[in-house]
């Protein structure tokens, strides 16, 4: 039996056609898709921009995002996975529209079987949850169309853990994770970090650099109108068996 | 003043406005550019396509290349650097397509104020070459439009003995050079380099991967109907100083 492939796409725009699809925006957007799901949301509706959030309101959903870093003004929260931690969801939805994490969830659901979403806050999670017998591909968000240091940190730290033939990319994922010794370096000193820095944010960084704290892997599981739904399989059925 | 800024494209769509792009592609066209220059040739003409080549065919003048890894079999030449050693030039001019190189050569040429071709071979000579009060890219040259780690391995043995601000691909980049004791292993674990060998053209990949062992720095010295041609400015006034 040949070995399945693992491959790394540096930018949404390089993905091909793949088994799995992990999204990696470790700063911010899968963070705070991964602690809106811990806080009580039903589901994240990823939108491609602010204006498809906008057309998306509804009873019992928040707008949630940023643009420039910075949280849109008639939202009601911004893209900050650390406000979210003692935030009550009340099991709503969240429509979530980002700069580079939520697009980047969306070209992946056209591309792959199984899209998953992958930080450091599930990293543990997120590794028993990968499929064993598929391709797979994490798809770094990079930061306005560029590569992304931290992002590309993370996949590293995924590629280094799983079984299968590693493309170019991938080795070069893993040479980015075992050059630094934690977290956080990469993070604060990747071009979003400064951002973050730059933007009174700083307190984000910190936060997100924290190691496999949920145990919960967000999953697309539909996609409306071009718009990925994503919620916590497991969840869902536990739900379900309550309804019975 | 502010820092210039050292940056990397990973591949040659990733690449922007520049002052100085530095072109990669170590396995093959810019090692078998640089050892034409050396072996005599005046000049190499980077076409775009195996087509283009054709249409440039002309007296004194010798076409080469590859396609899928292989001779064209109406080219005088194919790819092999190795082959050009003891060549007899004649101060004629080539004509080279690739798969990938001479494209990001073409990309680079209408995005930046210098290009440079860079390789092992002339590693030294490329890091004097490079003007330090501009920004510099190096542009990798990729595999088929996707990632290619001989090429970042050779990038970030580039951007380590460059001052500048290290974008997030430049920092990355480094973290790859660096996690190798010497350039042959990268070379040998790349997709190309597995190629390479399973074409019998193995012995390239230890003869691209010799470091600073010829003296000179291929450079676009104009574009000729998008055609960029490439030879050594400092032979060029050599050579005028002759004819005087």
């Amino acid at each position: 039996m040949p070995d399945t492939e693992v491959d790394v796409a540096f930018l949404p725009s390089e993905l091909r056609e793949t088994g799995t699809a992990v999204v990696v925006d470790v700063l911010r957007a899968t963070t705070t898709v991964t602690q809106a799901l811990a806080a009580g949301y039903r589901s994240v509706h990823c939108a491609p921009s602010i204006e498809t959030a906008r057309t998306l309101r509804g009873p019992g959903r928040v707008l949630a995002g940023e643009r420039h870093c910075l949280p849109v003004p008639d939202f009601e929260l911004g893209n900050s996975p650390a406000a979210l931690e003692h935030h009550d969801a009340r099991g709503g939805e969240m429509v979530l529209a980002t700069t580079n994490g939520t697009p980047a969830i969306v070209a992946a659901a056209q591309r792959a079987s199984v899209v998953l979403l992958g930080c450091l806050l599930n990293l543990d999670a997120l590794l028993t949850a990968i499929p064993s017998n598929t391709d797979v591909t994490v798809v770094c968000s990079g930061t306005d169309g560029r590569f992304a240091l931290e992002d590309a940190y993370v996949a590293g730290r995924i590629v280094d853990r799983l079984t299968g033939d590693r493309s170019d990319a991938a080795l070069a994922a893993v040479c980015v994770a075992r050059a630094y010794a934690d977290a956080l370096e990469p993070l604060r000193e990747s071009a979003d970090g400064q951002l973050l820095g730059s933007t009174g944010q700083e307190a984000d960084i910190a936060w997100c650099a924290r190691e496999s704290v949920l145990d919960l892997v967000p999953q697309v599981i539909s996609n409306e109108d071009s718009v990925p739904v994503v919620t916590i399989p497991v969840r869902r059925l536990e739900v379900s068996k309550l309804t019975i």
